[in-house]
């Protein structure tokens, strides 16, 4: 026990609080009673095990009651993915949406959800593990989810992201990501509209349908494609084997994409999980979606976008104070070996 | 051995590259020698030992021949300090500072140095167990180098930072530093210079030296002070714990300070490890300095500072693809520990 959590247990819990830094302008969430839940000793936790696993068929009611549930085949008892709160909740639904001014800080009441997305009632499978139309079943979820979370008028964004293996951030080893509904959109989305904003100013194009155009002609770095979508390392890569995903045609939010165009998008992802496995043997990774603000869904000068981040190398650190990071594998070498490791 | 390592033996290594994201602005330096290093495998490496360290003393032509030493006593054979270009360097001396524009994206040579500060001669001390003077001349040796770095007039900025502990990705035990020298300045200072310029325009105040008020006659989250310097928790810290130190009177570069200024800062800095070491049982954590770019030195509305960022939460992960953390400690409880836990 540390002096950390000896203290913990005699400091009061204060609700979570926005927090905006004046400096670098992005945003923070503070939320303790996170500090509440199975914490990671200082050596990440070993990966949950399946004989205790809250999120495995039978132990339901160790999470909060579901607000989505797919059942397979439909109509049986047998569900195949699940969405439920957060048991440790970051966010809270009740709150007041103004921010409130102290000199130079600005802060908000943490209001907002957090769910979780399970993937799959087996434990051992992950997101790539799942055939196409599985992985669509969750594209689906997470669109639904959405739709229903942006409802709130006091939301402005909604993040859906998944921390894979214990060097991402997870905690539990079952196949789930997140979502988190916020009263403000994430500093770098709110970075990338402004940029985007600027270029289809001076050029009338979309930078990311530019971007597409130009990572087709070139090729070095494309990984795999689909109908409707493009899967390739991003020219300035911060990470070995850093992948993107985008529709090929403009298409600004996620979340209006239609039944057709989320099955053409599984069956890309699951793909390009499966040649990031056989590459790296199935990486720690986190996977990012950057899609229009709430409030600002039909923009011509953004493009929805999936980051995949594989997190392999040791050299995370100095990066978080200097947004400088240090890659030791070019993506186009990266992208030469997912393009070699397809099925 | 990983696909990726029998692959690499195969891959031809090509010059160190900085490429620019044309969405989120920042820059990332593509490094391929950096993979040819001693490398950690899947789970961090152990820490390395004092019988085969590099940086231990006997072992100096384990690494290249130095560019500054300090002895001690002077002008005795025993170095207390050693500054040594970096055996993988991720830069280059070679190379033009002209950027090469291809379509949508920006790259240049990596030029630029790479070095380490070896802090002391003996293995098991970090920078915070040094008494106050050794910390000073540790502060001495990077503004020297700084200031002789700099006068390459290729070089935009001089980062100086430091990596503690597996988990704030070190790779090796004994302590020590690095500096980074590179032709373009940091996304997240850029940032910062602009915000900095953007709010010295709207009242004619540093954003720093505004700060420093406020923190001051708030006191909730002040960590501590000295006579010319003040350690503070961020009002909008990203990080459990995270600490920064700021000199009170402005000052936009650190190596514009003088003798007294380090003497001061390297007690207050000393001091605040001991707090962070006592608090939280010897983090891992990252330090990084921010100051001005090089060819920008006496600037009314920048503010050096040092940020220190332990590493402790398992929850950094979705955060490099949103911008957007989680903290689940209050600054204002983080700073109150660290007061109780003053020397």
């Amino acid at each position: 026990v540390t002096g950390v959590s000896i203290r913990r247990e005699v400091t009061e819990t204060s609700p979570p609080e926005l927090r905006r830094d004046p400096v670098a302008g992005g945003w923070v969430l503070l939320a303790e009673e996170r500090m509440l839940r199975p914490r990671a000793p200082d050596p990440p936790p070993p990966p949950s095990d399946a004989a205790t696993c809250p999120f495995c068929p039978g132990r339901e009611t160790r999470t909060p009651p579901e607000v989505l549930a797919y059942h397979d085949p439909p109509g049986s008892s047998c569900w195949s993915l699940r969405v439920v709160p957060n048991l440790y909740p970051a966010l809270r639904a009740e709150g007041a949406a103004e921010p409130r001014i102290e000199g130079l800080y600005e802060r908000r009441d943490g209001i907002g959800a957090h769910e979780v997305i399970i993937e799959s009632p087996r434990h051992e499978q992950d997101l790539g593990d799942l055939p196409g139309p599985r992985i669509a079943r969750v594209l689906a979820a997470v669109r639904e989810r959405m739709l229903d979370l942006r409802r709130d008028p006091r939301i402005e964004y909604v993040l859906w992201f998944k921390n894979r293996g214990a060097a991402a951030g997870a905690t539990l080893d079952h196949g789930h990501s997140q979502l988190i509904a916020i009263p403000i959109v994430p500093g770098s989305v709110r970075e990338e509209l402004e940029r985007c904003r600027e270029h289809f100013r001076s050029g009338n194009r979309c930078l990311f349908c530019e971007m597409i155009d130009q990572e087709q002609s070139d090729g070095r770095r494309l990984v795999a494609a689909s109908g409707r979508h493009l899967a390739f390392a991003p020219f300035a890569s911060r990470f070995p084997y850093e992948t993107w995903i985008l529709p090929r045609g403009h298409a600004p939010s996620f979340e209006a994409g239609s039944d057709d165009d989320l099955e053409d998008l599984a069956g890309l992802l699951g793909g390009v999980l499966l040649r990031l496995g056989r590459s790296l043997g199935r990486p720690a990774y986190n996977l990012v979606l950057h899609t229009t603000p709430c409030r600002e869904p039909g923009l011509d000068y953004y493009h929805w976008h999936l980051e995949i981040l594989p997190r392999r190398t040791p050299l995370a650190g100095f990066e978080w104070g200097s947004g400088f990071h240090i890659n030791p594998t070019r993506p186009e070498d990266a992208a030469r070996h997912l393009r070699e490791d397809g099925p």
